[in-house]
């Protein structure tokens, strides 16, 4: 199956700029980008990048310089289903979790990111369009009703965490099995366990 | 099978305090604890909470007021295998994430919780003990190594969330369906679309 990417090549993860540098963000953006087509491409599916601009990429690219939303639904306007679409910064993504996901019964298969995200679907139906940001779960999910559609929520934890925000970052360092989290390793990072939930600190040393 | 469902009698939430009162907070741990044992007894096992004080409760309780660790191993100690250990906060549960975690292969299965803690187990090998708080997770899988005790990472969004902060009272919003989420809302409790990952904010009328 074909599994859309879409990926913002110019200001990605800008909610973490409290702990990267610009070029950091640029990087830890490419590497997990890298994690996702590598799983999607495990699995035994294709993946093809829907990029705000041109990138250096093994797989197939396609430029497309609108927002989210309306870039995706123009590709799913002039392609055929299935397709899964999947966000590029899913740090603990695995080729099991992306084949959960398309192996799930429905017309739409949804797995919920943490805050009400969409971080992945399965598209069976042609009549689906996404809707993203503020909330996207609850919107697709009317929406399909609305229109008769059946979907289905996948319960994975390795596709609800897209990397957001510094707490995101502890995920990756210790579910994540890619470049994204052996990246953060050689940089430094490490995990602090004092408190309740763990964290991420940078080693001064 | 029986599954273990730990109980802070005493002061539960303590993370929640800037958004709930200390009754709220009693209120939401009983509603969740009631959810989590609805859960299991749904998937058709049979829950046994292992409070710190005497509660009231449809269910099997047993009293022991010790520190969670301590009073978990006392319990394997004295029990045979194989059993669940679910911790009482997961707001998100449902009786087919239970049947998940205790089919799922493996001498111990994990649910990680968020930020690095074990939020459920199946055991299933007599010679593991548990180790919570600072990072359990990792603990629990290099105690099985050193054990050569088999270890299964269950991928599931709906054990990964205990309710600690309060963004995750987000995700009971959108998820879950148990009295939890529903007192939330009578509580007027809605969530905020406005920025990025969704938050909640009371109503003031």
């Amino acid at each position: 199956m074909r599994i859309l990417v879409p990926f913002d090549a110019r200001e990605p993860n800008t909610r973490l700029s409290s702990i990267f540098s610009p070029e950091q963000r640029r990087k830890l953006a490419e590497l997990l980008l890298e994690d996702v087509l590598g799983a999607v491409h495990s699995a035994g599916h294709q993946p093809v990048v829907l990029a705000t601009d041109r990138i250096d990429c093994e797989h197939p690219v396609e430029v497309d310089d609108r927002p989210l939303t309306a870039a995706v639904n123009a590709w799913l306007d002039a392609n055929a289903r299935p397709v899964g679409i999947t966000m590029a910064d899913l740090g603990l993504v695995t080729a099991g979790s992306i084949e959960r996901l398309l192996e799930a019964d429905g017309d739409v298969v949804i797995a919920p990111g943490l805050g009400g995200g969409t971080n992945a679907l399965c598209v069976r139906h042609p009549g689906f369009r996404v809707d993203y940001h503020r909330g996207s779960y609850r919107k697709h999910r009317r929406a399909a009703r609305d229109q008769g559609i059946s979907v289905t929520t996948l319960d994975s934890f390795r596709l609800a965490v897209d990397i957001d925000e510094p707490a995101d970052l502890v995920e990756v360092m210790l579910h994540g099995q890619g470049e994204a989290a052996e990246w953060l390793e050689s940089e430094g990072f490490e995990l602090d366990t004092s408190d309740g939930r763990c964290t991420v600190r940078q080693n001064e040393s």
